[in-house]
Parts: structure tokens; sequence; C-alpha cells
């Protein structure tokens, strides 16, 4: 048996999200489909480290397939850009060094949220991972306000309560800049996150950046720590999941062993 | 009457081309009748800086229009943005100043062309924008290549002939660098172009960069002054038009008498 490493990206517009779903087009099962395909076997199940929502992007997403079979790998890399329709590519294939695990092993996950707020819309060929705000935003609030949610915290505010899953969090890094282009990027970095969580912060902070809210409102319903219905989830267009980080290859089992036990019951 | 400029881009993909043609979807035949709609007049006639053909994106496209009625611009900015797909955008209105003509006015326009070489593809969010070429390129070669076509000469070999046009351009740049995502991006900058010409011209390269022909290939068309059936025509998709340069204020009527005078039956 060999545990192969995928780095892969998608478009998520034309896909019901990462988790193979019935009858619907979904990251994990376009991918499995291919591989069983092309090695002529059942189709083999992927771990991720990231599951995707509907319509949320990925550049830098990070999964794992268990083969029975050695395969060679540049030629299954040109295999599946073959197969696969353009909207889902496999970067690079490798084989996985010992204990590595796509979504136990992970240190942190880096997602990317891009808005424009031009008032004439925003570039048409950014049009599918660029939300288009109406009214502008202004940096420095939405920076004030991200300051305030840094760190480890429960953010069950943020999150899409699920049945015995943790909502504790340690959010790195949460920052804005606008680039060249005017398109402002949120860089989110955390442990792992909770269901719809990116999108949520992000929602509250628009709502600050925009002038709508007073800067102390994100932080505010943090500490209340129960869902609030004022805060809008962002939609998933602006959404990227940009790269997933790992310790060193002697630390990979250990970390897996660690997430496994802390977050048993946690989606990633 | 008042003429007014557009900054404008769109993604080439779903355009026949920027120019009006019945029973067609083309960018000019689209902000045309958008214009006619909020304006409650007759769809008024646009003049563009470049015209694209079908498949070309532009971020930095320029256009003008004269209209009878004066109008609010933050207001037809804001109704444009309303009524236009979003694949075609105007990012700014503005009164032009006196002497404007978006086509005649111009000093350069800069185009960009946009190549991955990975083996597993490009990012799927870039694959409207970015060619797949299924083999390495190597930059170095590109740029040899490239050098030897700067300056002024009859691009006849790199242009579909059209009647009594002429083919002499100043080609005032084309160079290559790959980003830090891999992605080579040429540069190409002239006076203007002739039909086809920077597809032809990358086309040319990317036959050097590959390994398939020597350094000295593309000069020695150039050079020949025929079209050669030996050089493709690279794909439309890879193509944006990213700027138009004009001159100060005080120089825009007199450029457009001269650019008339030089190129009056040419396309630009």
């Amino acid at each position: 048996m060999v545990r192969l490493r995928l780095d892969l990206g998608y478009d998520g517009t034309d896909f019901s999200g990462w988790a193979r779903q019935p009858g619907l087009r979904t990251v994990q099962g376009e991918i499995e489909q291919a591989l069983g395909r092309i090695l002529r076997v059942d189709p083999p199940g992927l771990t991720v480290a990231g599951r995707t929502d509907a319509g949320v992007h990925a550049r830098g997403q990070v999964a794992h397939v268990d083969l029975e079979a050695d395969v060679e790998l540049p030629a299954l890399l040109r295999r599946l850009a073959g197969v696969l329709r353009p909207d889902v590519r496999v970067h690079r294939l490798s084989v996985a060094p010992a204990g590595f695990d796509a979504r136990f092993s992970a240190l942190s996950r880096r997602y990317g949220y891009r808005v424009g707020d031009a008032p004439g819309g925003v570039d048409p060929l950014r049009r599918r991972d660029v939300l288009w705000h109406n009214r502008p935003l202004d940096v420095d609030l939405l920076n004030a306000a991200a300051a305030g949610l840094l760190g480890e915290h429960d953010f069950a505010a943020f999150c899409k309560k699920r049945e015995g899953a943790t909502t504790i969090r340690e959010l790195q890094r949460l920052d804005w800049v606008r680039g060249p282009d005017g398109v402002l990027l949120a860089t989110v970095v955390a442990d792992a996150f909770c269901h719809s969580m990116v999108r949520a912060l992000v929602g509250s902070l628009l709502a600050v950046g925009e002038g709508r809210r007073p800067v102390e409102w994100p932080g505010e319903a943090l500490a209340r720590g129960q869902r609030d219905s004022a805060i809008n989830v962002a939609p998933a267009l602006g959404l990227t999941l940009e790269e997933v980080r790992y310790p060193p290859d002697d630390e990979l089992a250990l970390r897996a062993v660690q997430t496994r036990r802390v977050r048993d019951l946690a989606t990633s």
C-alpha cells in the first residue's frame, strides 16, 4: 500500500462543495471517480485538509489517498489533467511521508477572502473569486475590528452549531490589505475552522468596514459566545483556501495523534 | 453634446469579440444597448481603442461615446453596473478632454499574454485567462527570441492580410517574466497592432520557448515579410488588453490628426 499526497485547487463555482454526495457534482467525488477510472479500481476514498462548502474555492488544498498498487506518479498526474475538467486540477502528486494525514497532521489552514468595493464593480476576470461589495470599505476599520478576534477563543458566535463538536479555535491571523488593483484581501489563519467560521467573521467585519457597526461589534459577539443572527455569513464566492501547513516530517505522526485527541468530533 | 470616456474591462470568453455584429453577443453591442436602455435613446455608437477578437479579454480598454443630453456620471456608472452582466464592467466614466478620441488619440496599447506550463495544469480560478501549455517553457529562450522583434518593422509575417491596410508597426516592448505562481506573462506594447498580431508573435515565441525552433526563427519570419503558415496563432484565451496610453490633454487633438493621416485604413 502507498499513501499519496495530492496538492490541488479548484474553482468552487460549479461544485456542491468538497464532500462526496450522491447525485451532486463535488470535488471529492470528481477526483475519486477520476482515480478509479485511471487506475481501473473502485474509486478510492480521499481524506482532505479543509472540507470546503459549496461555492468556496481552493488554491492550496491538500488531500491524501491510500492505493493498493504502486503507481507511476508523473504519468498519473498527466492522466488526471486529461480526465478532470479544468475547474479542478491536481497540481502535485507525491508519496506521503510516514505518519502523514492530510487532515489530522495539519498545523494550520490559511484562507483568503477577496472583496472589491469600486462603484463600477469588480474586474470581470475575477468575478468568480472576488465579491463585489456595493459600499466603500475602510481598511483601517476592518483591521481594527479584526484585531479584537485574534487568539484562542470559543468561536461559537461564528460557527454553525453541530452536535458534540468543539468550537474552540486559535485564530492566529486576521488582517486586511488593499492591493494595487483596489481589491481587499483578508488573510485568515487558524489551527482549524468550524463550519462557516471564516465567512461569518468576514461578514461581521464588512459591517464595520462600511460604517454600519462600531469597531467593537465583532469582538462583543465573540464574547457573548452564541450564534448571533445579526451577523451575515459572507457569500462563498469570495473565499479561497490558500494553504495548509504541516510540521516537519518527523512530527507528522505525533501531530495527527494530538489533533485526533483534541478534536475528535470536530470538523476541520 | 458631451463626449464621455469609458474605462472598462471584460472576460471575453462568452463574447464574439468587441465589434457589434447582428445576432451575436459582443461587448460593443452590450454596452450600446445598455446605454440606450438607461438613457431611453437609440443605442449610441461607441469608438474603442482596441477592437479585440472573440475570446480576448480586457482590463484597461478605453472607449468614447457622444451623448446628446447631459448625464449624471455617478448615477450612470451605477446603472451600468446594474444593467450589464458581470462579465463586462465599466470601471470609470468621465467627461473626455477636448480633442480626445479613444482610438486615434492613443499613443500605445499594452497587452498581456499569460501561459502556464506546469504538468498538472493551471490554477482553475485563472483557467479563463491563462493558457495551459503542456510542455515546459524556457523564459530565457522566450526573451532571446523576443528581442529580435523589437522596433519599427513591417509585421506582415504576423498579420492577417487586409486590403489596403498598412502592417508597419512599432513594437516598443516584448518580454516575458515568470511570476511567483509559475505563470509566464508576456508584456507586449506597440503604437498599434494589426489583426492577430499579438497572438501570432506569442505563437512563434512559444515554439522557441519549448525548444522546437531556434531562437532566430521569429526574427527570420519577420524579415521575410509574409505570412508564414508554420507560425501558430496562439489561442485567444491567454490574451488581455491591459492598458491604453494617451498623450497629455493638450496633445490629444494633434495626436488624433497624425494617427488618422498615417493609418487611415489600418485597424488598431
